[in-house]
């Protein structure tokens, strides 16, 4: 179902970045579900979290661990969370750490642990290590597509994407993967993103790139509203092209965000039983917390939701949601809603020339900007959603997150 | 699919109080859609609105003309909402006041229109207008199931109670009813709701019990998070029996909370594709307003409502949604979970003795209580809620609000 996304992405090796998966049977058949990447060392390491206060045993010792030492591997198992598992969990995620730094000749803090997949059953962490030695032995630069599909839980395709940019006759590589469908709106809800590049970044500068790009893309996304316990977003800089990005740090801020939203809007476009790939635009707004509050009250509405799935244009709805934000003293005659480019409502009421069937077209494309101007500011955001859809309630009422 | 309600109910007649109900022709075939309720004079009246910034005309109106006097005659019909309709739409609701006034010698302003259906459409004041006369002539003392069928929308039964108290030997007269099944949430969702008693109420007093039997019962129900234009609640006080409350007050207050609390929980068990009947319970929390935002957190999590459809006791996904409430330094280790009287969740972990199957069996009632308590606090909280089905995705793909 996934909306204008290919199911074999091209990705890029990163010099200093090897890969490996392999399929350790935590709970699926006949598909890989365990996933190492190597980082060489002198690397720049930088990640963000859930902010969800009900966090995994994985994201509590991932955390733990880069803030004591730059991590040189990430472990990433999908299939089961390793969340609400207690003080049980946090020792099997170390456990898997402490295993593979025997084997890697490192210190057990220098490994991050990731999961995703099952609430509440124990990590099988027999079955991951097991698995570790062949892992080690299979480490490759070419691994990035194999990774994309390892880690997908109830993704249809795997998502990534690589760009480059050419610094003084040399070509810097960003490439980036990305896992995630349901349970999805902002401070990184269910997924996991790893974005390497062989640009030269220092510690700090790779920090800043990583909050500002994630703000504009994983914490703009909703499929419905729920948040995660295991999200995380990784991003390195091995440095291995031995190109210092600082004086073209435009271009290179340019390129990263485009992988970082591309990467945001995979996850969309992949959304739970989505059929459409919806861009909420709020303009004009007093304030950018009042455009972001409209927007996501647009983008939760079951029934605007609704609407979308069956090509409705209906603005009473989208209205409805306006009118029920919490933004205070709202004019909604001063309101204009637009379909793509197609006025719907303005002044108080339905747009002079709107018809039902010019909406229903522009309803009916898979993808679609609502646009809602407020008409009380100069402030504006982005969001992108999805529609709902039966197949979403068939993938939630049938899966066991 | 409502969840244990009747299709018949039987309700009284409240003295000074008298309905018709009749077929207008606004949109469906075959069956009453305008209902007209007589309030005999000396009457107290209250009533609250919507409080969504998009408020429909009929609303406006409503507001206006009870802010001046207190109203004879309440006009509703079915089908048409008449919101997003401008200017013109409040010239539509008045002049559908103004010709009821001709024919019933009052004020106009003696009239409140009230209106739910379909918006964005010019209301039909032909047809209404039209079946004014024979409204008149029919009004009755005994119309009230009458014309709780004829305000349903989206409804699959009509919803109403009745109940007596009796004060020194003579029996008090409490009788509602009202319509509403989707676009629900707190602030007067979809809904309308008339109440009449023939006990004898001073004004202020009847202010005071609508304000507060509101909060517990309207303003306690979630079937999707989405508010509406046009909602109302209207509370009548007669007098006609002759009996004064003042004296019983504690005993009076009781009989409506049960009616109001029913009617609001009709609403729910006749929510759109409504297979369940929730009632979500947030206790110990530091505050009630932390009680409410974690209840309704719960209540709107598509989640969580596709998990009660599918009788699963996924309480990962409840503890997703307790993280991810915005309640400051929660510590997750400390929430218990219970559903109905099982123990799910306690001490960061599942509860020691839990099964899936004893899980499963009570998710598969009818009616759950979903309890959720953050040992933090003396507060507490109650709302209920659906669970989000295949049938509500349909209905709401095709019906056009």
């Amino acid at each position: 179902m996934a909306v204008g996304l290919t199911s074999s992405p091209r990705l890029l090796p990163v010099t200093g970045i090897r890969l490996a998966s392999t399929h350790a049977g935590i709970r699926y058949q006949n598909r890989s579900d365990l996933v190492l990447i190597e980082i060489s060392s002198q690397s720049s390491v930088a990640a963000i979290f859930t902010q969800n206060a009900f966090f995994a045993a994985p994201v509590k010792v991932a955390r733990h661990h880069i803030d004591q030492v730059c991590p040189r591997y990430l472990l990433i198992n999908s299939g089961n969370a390793n969340a609400g598992t207690g003080k049980q969990g946090e020792q099997d995620a170390l456990i898997c750490c402490y295993k593979l730094s025997k084997l890697a000749a490192c210190r057990t803090e220098e490994v991050m642990p990731f999961s995703t997949g099952v609430i509440g059953e124990r990590l099988p962490t027999d079955k991951i290590v097991k698995a570790l030695p062949d892992l080690m032995s299979q480490l490759h630069t070419d691994g990035w597509v194999e990774a994309a599909k390892a880690i997908m839980t109830t993704d249809t395709v795997p998502k990534g994407l690589s760009r480059t940019l050419e610094i003084d006759g040399k070509a810097v590589t960003v490439t980036g993967i990305v896992k995630g469908a349901g349970m999805i709106r902002p401070d990184m809800a269910t997924m996991l993103a790893f974005v390497a590049t062989d640009a030269l970044l220092p510690q700090r500068l790779l920090n800043d790139i990583l909050r500002d790009t994630a703000t504009t893309s994983f914490n703009s996304i909703s499929v419905d509203g729920d948040t995660s316990t295991n999200d995380a977003c990784v991003m390195i800089a091995t440095g291995k092209s031995g190109i210092d990005i600082s004086q073209r740090r435009d271009a290179f801020y340019k390129v990263v965000v485009e992988v970082m939203e591309y990467l945001a809007q995979a996850i969309i476009r992949d959304g739970e039983g989505a059929t459409k790939f919806i861009t909420i635009l709020v303009t004009h707004a007093a304030s950018y917390h009042e455009a972001r509050e409209v927007a996501y009250t647009l983008a939760h509405s079951p029934l605007i939701k609704t609407a979308f799935y069956a090509c409705d244009p209906n603005w009473g709805r989208i209205l409805a949601a306006v009118g029920r934000s919490s933004i205070k003293q709202l004019d909604i005659r001063a309101v204009d809603i637009f379909i793509n480019d197609l006025s719907v409502f303005s002044h108080g009421r339905v747009a002079s020339n709107y018809t039902e069937e010019a909406g229903r077209l522009e309803m009916a494309r898979p993808e679609i900007i609502l646009n809602v101007a407020l008409n009380r500011g100069k402030y504006a955001t982005k969001i992108w959603t999805t529609d709902l859809s039966h197949e979403y309630v068939r993938i939630n009422a049938e899966y066991r997150t």
